[in-house]
């Protein structure tokens, strides 16, 4: 089973990566750009277990490992 | 118009964040993991261009800022 799961920041919570680029992006002549959040993807192959364990699997991880919660969502979707 | 760029390394390249993280999980026991690929994601706003502007524009962006097309690869999606 895969599952991709993305980790950012709060929107409350400043995102200076994603300032970054927007700044690169519009010295560079995008314009159109009004906005950019940066966060990570994980990809993870789960083996040897049902689905509905690997659906309170997935936000047991994503809190205690891949995410700070106090600063950063996360959103997960079985891939296949 | 919002859009979600994935940009993570290709299938050939060795990810040792990604690694990392799976080590981890092993450690606390989460045996079911068997791989863990870490990427980043990018979630742009687009304002005043067509939607056909906007598919020529994302992969330029992708290619000349937000990947490394020796060791990465991006996909994107409009998120509306």
């Amino acid at each position: 089973m895969r599952v991709r799961i993305l980790v950012s920041f709060k929107d409350s919570v400043l995102d200076p990566q994603g300032q970054t680029v927007k700044n690169a992006l519009h010295t560079m002549g995008y314009a159109a750009v009004k906005d950019v959040r940066q966060g990570k993807v994980f990809e993870i192959e789960l083996e040897g277990i049902a689905r509905k364990e690997a659906e309170a699997l997935i936000p047991e991880i994503s809190r205690k490992v891949l995410a700070n919660p106090i600063i950063e969502k996360f959103d997960w979707q079985l891939l296949k």
